[in-house]
């Protein structure tokens, strides 16, 4: 557990569905981006027009990665709340690089354009065997692909 | 529109269902409260325990109050985004009172526990003609209760 | 240590100097007021104007609240960091009543509209002996004035 | 002016001194880094022990630019506020890049760990002239270098 970490929250939509996989231990971890875009508002036109996206990217974990695997979609609209964390990475290449990852500790789906119906609650789903091959494989990455940041 | 308005993100459980009333003008308003629990780590026990909450006092406007009255019930785990106000009243009994108010700008239903299903989009409700007795009377407050914030 | 609380940036002025006590452990406590003041675009003159003020009352701990009172006075501009958390207390009428206050965590002086020096680090200052009357009183707060809250 | 846009607060040190460069225009701008380093309890040594620190890009613009040029040096510990914007640009090598930068709106000295003396304020200081060469050819960034963001 950590403190002094840097809180955030980014409210925007999701650019594709969340992508699930499982680490090798049997955590899920869904992996998605959040295009936030602010209006601008242009005096010419009198009129509201989308500014330039920023894109986070997200990771969220154990039942959160679940659930967000389960509700959200591409084009989902959600408010995410969490830490920014810097991963650092080296290409095949030898270059380092960093980015600033969202660890998502809450996340909600907007009802400010649409209405959303909140499921009962379940168990907690148990996590898969480790010996599933085909998503421990994806999880664990097998060979890390160029300029592909490994979080 | 202000500039300057101090930021926040409340995430927490609705104490009950939004209240929902119109403006004499026809505007949606939403009022509820959000109880924020932090959790405490118990040395003796080795548990984690809730914490006293915090309760934050929401208003949240137009199609964002509908679909909240839609979509939200006592006990819905949000995160919710805005800004903090302080609205100012006097009792009955000549007392000045106030208070800080959340301003919702955008509200989630939060996924962490549980799923929830995005809803289509319909088109955005036609507000109450603003002859409609009932609910005009219900929002202009008529007699304000007394030590109760007109906000 | 709680987690899971609602963190605030608030900036604005203070209405007042910094109020040091000290409980009767000997640990600084400053209060202050934040004044956080938005600005709002008006059409008819094509200006800013102030909008109304939103008040923090904000608590700071130990070597940081030794600090506030050396650095801080009635008009200084801050960029203050915290938790927001509810306090309640009953008035001598018995009167239950609850506020929202800024438990500050860090705190900066603003160079938005000013410079700063900064001085050197000293090393933290010796708590005072709890046998100091005078402070002890203060803090202990003796009769807690009606209507004011115990923080 | 947009609105949407996603504010942060970062709490760390300035890697550097500003760097501060003056656009074509003659409008100032600083440029800085912030390390925000989080703090790790190690249950094993019951020490708190530096963790991995996060590096925010940060941009100040006009007044603010000058006032952190003279009052920030490499290690002043900030509490900065702003807002989190993605920058764009393509590399000598025709690769495209993007990090986060924090746009900076409101930055204060931390008087967590030492007091600082606030300095009566003066009239904003005129910009340079446009001419001023040295300036100009350092702002407007004559040659682009390879993998360096141009904000």
């Amino acid at each position: 557990m950590s403190f002094g970490e840097t809180p955030i929250t980014v409210i925007g939509n999701l650019t594709a569905d969340p992508e699930l996989k499982f680490t090798p231990s049997g955590a899920a971890l869904a992996k998605f981006t959040i295009a936030a875009t602010p209006r601008t508002y242009d005096k010419e036109s009198g009129k509201w027009t989308d500014g330039t996206a920023t894109f986070f990217r997200c990771a969220a974990w154990r039942q959160l990665a679940e659930h967000a695997a389960e509700s959200l979609a591409k084009g989902s609209r959600v408010v995410a709340n969490g830490r920014i964390r810097q991963h650092d990475w080296t290409t095949d290449q030898g270059e380092k690089r960093s980015m600033l990852v969202l660890e998502v500790d809450e996340i909600g789906a907007s009802i400010r354009f649409t209405t959303v119906t909140i499921n009962a609650k379940r168990p907690a789903q148990s996590a898969p065997a480790v010996g599933d091959d085909a998503w421990n494989t994806a999880a664990s990455g097998a060979k890390q692909e160029s300029d592909e940041p490994p979080f």
